[in-house]
């Protein structure tokens, strides 16, 4: 196993955590989950895992952080695997050109979600994992995947962000039902919801969130343990939906000024791909009025520049 | 120059020109330009120049057709070059989630154009080309960037299908209309819709196309000229705004399928970027529900596949 | 007190009553519902009771029905009387040009619904009569409100429909915690929509609705008792309401033909406000396109034009 | 004919015009038509005609103003008289819930306009008063109705009031251009939209517009004169329309308070009916944030409250 590492990629990761730290322009801490907010606001971790297996880890690259939307792309992932593509009959793989949370789109188009990363999206995906099981089996199965795929059974739900937002999350609620009334939901919406809220309030670190990526930088393989987690067509499929659809109504933005498929979450934390080349946790809790991580965008295209990571051409 | 073709890259357009001819789906011909609705619906025609200048024809390669909002590709590079980033104050760059043709988006966001690859986004874009000049310069300098760019002084604008759109297209002149309204457009309006028309009237072959589509596969540079048309990180992201804009409301579908930077038209043409590898242009005049080309994206899709070319991974 | 009916009325009464028995197009049963699925789809009755207290009934005017949305007119006179003008800071006074159960225009105006006899405005209504109470406390409060306009004590409520739609209104649900997460609702979400789904399940007769909206004809007062239920400004506003916004996106269409303020039902009933002459409500449960009465808006059409009782001229 | 004026209507009027006068929220004069904004924003007028036409006239009522939308009132009346029932092909009779110059709900249905008093509604109705004759002429038509109506050869177009918004009305123009795009225009837009400039810039004085509202009072026909302009059926269903959708997104509010139908213009007129009571014209120049005349709305709440004049009830 090549445990040398480049050394340009150390100094650049130790480079962009130093910068970060320094910024004065940090965000705003998300306040919808009032768990979330009781966060360290100048908190910053990078962590990058390059194709020879290399990790460059800057800042808190150990600190555990709610992972919320990033699990969004594990739960597609699996959603994807247990029904293939019948998945897109009840979520599209558009961008929706709205906020996380919004509803408008769904009375246009009968309940059916846009892309599987908004909110709605994320919610009729998970009602298609939990189909026939009680919610503990379900949610038992999407946190074994992150824990396989991290390679780290210690990875654990915060129960307390996930109580915190069973007792806040009236938006989900909302989207849920009504999804519910046009039929999109197979199972009872406390239920579906109930993993839902859970599987977004996982706690992972930087270096956790790098290792759990690495399938999508390899055609679907996850190199240290030559598991295959799908398909490469599927890989990059993912790679595509996250890249079109990763960040919300600021997608195109992270398409514009990073130039990798990404998906972001409201606790800050966002997760990278450079096909065949590495794969990138990055976390720092403030965000832009999109949602997404505000540093973290930052840090992530400083990133992509020097090295020339960029999908769009070097 | 090397000129020693790949053998694989020549049978591979070779084989897909001839499975589109036989498909019998080709979706249906644009009518809403009575002009576009004459066209040959059998028609078929790719071109895929790759990094060492290396041109594969098949199919009707050689045949001129209207390039319509493929052009927007263009006038976006000019008017960066000649505003730079200002432009992004009078467009976005987010997917819109919409048609092209949608007014509903511009209401809400007070006349500012989405992104500059749906139809209000090129006229706010042909409007800061325009900025202080005549039509007639204006689209000079539009024909002659393109005839640059494809080494062809021969590209010309169809004086029919110009005419034949500013005699119907009624929606345009009410997008125009309303963004003036709001303080987007500086110059009249007649004078702006005049340019966009023509400049979406340009008359190209598949041949020419991917000529002029080079300068973004190889980081702002045309290699045989040797010509630096735009920065390496312009080029980069205007790859990125086609990947996330390039077809309206089925851009997540195109990059999901396909996994290229692309531009449609309503003629039926579409531009692909495969950056560091390939230029290419296809064109099939029958469009899906989106408005773009429908076996022009199926060609794609197989032609990325077989040559390993996804920026999404192998 | 003069006893003596007016032919005519009588005359007319009868005659509409079984014109509509005759007619062939009685639109659809709701069936969003299930309860309500299984009503007798010929139904029809209409009572009318004028200034001088005659009553003239045809058809089926004493078979109870599902009042349904028809209880958001005895609802927003409860909260008046509670809160007053202040009510108009949780729900505006606007038509909204949407289906009844519409969440669009939620988003747009950060939960404050329209009007109060749109869905999520009636649910509004209810958040404020509940406040500070027991679910059973309101709900026995609004039933005995009811009880008294009345003067019929037996007034109940159907829990069968109340059951059916606790179990089926996920889109009432949706719009409740879509409110609930602008923080417009005060109470908890379940208490809220329980009061709501069981005052919506209220049964009467069209003699018993008709009694019952008595106090609006006459400047807030019911003659028969004297009882002055609210100031005179206070119904000729609510009445107002009714013309505007009583017949969702057919609000307009039921003015231009009816020239009355009335308020439907799903269940197929509509009680329609003469001011100084009559009270009149009218059941038939096949729907409309909107949601509103078929045969029971043309009843009230034919009924106004032969008695001249348009508030918009003779 | 009895001309013995009420005292009390004398009074009413002359009082209400004094405090009128002397209160300081006057709103805003509208801006976006630039002729406009020249108008003293200190003029109030008032003048009521009531059934035995006495005429009781209050403050600027003899001073001449742009009637903007109240022309709506009469394209409207002309239209129907035109082609019948077959209008509400082109327009729809329901409010809007939108901003007079909203084009968000043409692109949901289709080009057809809501309602005949938004802008799109009145355009479409234009275009069917102009159906195969030249603007001329049908110009010519709408000002002889206007003359006819009032009794009063002097009523004239103010020709720079029309200049000014042919040069700056690009809302309009997307409008016209919008619904053209779906067919819903027969003429060229140029035409329909040069009447519709015009026909809003006639210039009236209250009290003309008074005596031309009286048909609408007077079950269609027009007292003084006995001509029947209208069928009392139509009159009514005018006056409904001119309820739910006279006052643009502020016409629930105008029923709430006001309880008469009436049409507004953004010069500051308002035209209000009293039906077999009264022809109301109220003129103030500064506007609410609907669009329309904020102290024309107060006056005419006074005037009805006093009078007892709602159609809600005494």
């Amino acid at each position: 196993m090549p445990q040398t590492p480049s050394p340009d990629l150390h100094a650049v990761v130790r480079e962009i955590a130093e910068e970060m730290r320094a910024r004065p322009d940090r965000g705003e801490v998300a306040t919808y989950i009032p768990e979330l907010a009781r966060v360290d606001a100048s908190a910053f971790g990078l962590v990058v895992i390059d194709a020879d297996g290399t990790i460059a880890a800057g800042g808190d690259a150990d600190v555990a952080f709610s992972i919320q939307s990033i699990s969004k792309v594990f739960t597609l992932t699996l959603a994807l695997g247990m029904v293939g593509d019948r998945l897109w009959r009840r979520v599209g793989r558009e961008p929706s050109g709205s906020p996380f949370n919004s509803i408008v789109q769904l009375e246009r188009e009968r309940g059916i979600p846009r892309n599987p990363f908004i909110n709605a999206g994320a919610i009729a995906v998970t009602d298609v994992i939990l189909s026939g099981h009680q919610p503990r089996e379900a949610l038992g199965e999407i946190l074994r995947f992150m824990q396989f795929l991290a390679e780290d059974p210690t990875i654990a739900i915060d129960e307390a962000v996930a109580a915190s937002e069973l007792r806040t999350g009236f938006r989900n609620v909302a989207l849920a039902n009504y999804m519910k009334s046009f039929g999109v939901l197979d199972n009872p919406v406390d239920f579906t919801l109930g993993v839902y809220f859970h599987h977004c309030a996982i706690s992972m670190t930087c270096r956790q969130l790098a290792r759990a990526g690495r399938f999508l930088v390899h055609s679907g393989r996850t190199p240290s343990t030559g598991h295959s987690v799908v398909s490469a067509e599927r890989a990059r499929r993912i790679n595509a939906v996250m890249l079109t659809c990763g960040h919300y109504d600021g997608s195109g933005e992270f398409a514009y000024r990073v130039g990798l498929p990404g998906k972001s979450g409201v606790g800050g934390g966002i997760l990278a791909v450079a096909p065949g080349r590495a794969s990138i946790a990055v976390w720092s809790p403030g965000l832009d009025a999109s949602g997404n991580s505000h540093l973290g965008r930052i840090a992530l295209e400083i990133l992509t520049r020097r090295l020339g990571w960029s999908i769009f051409g070097v």
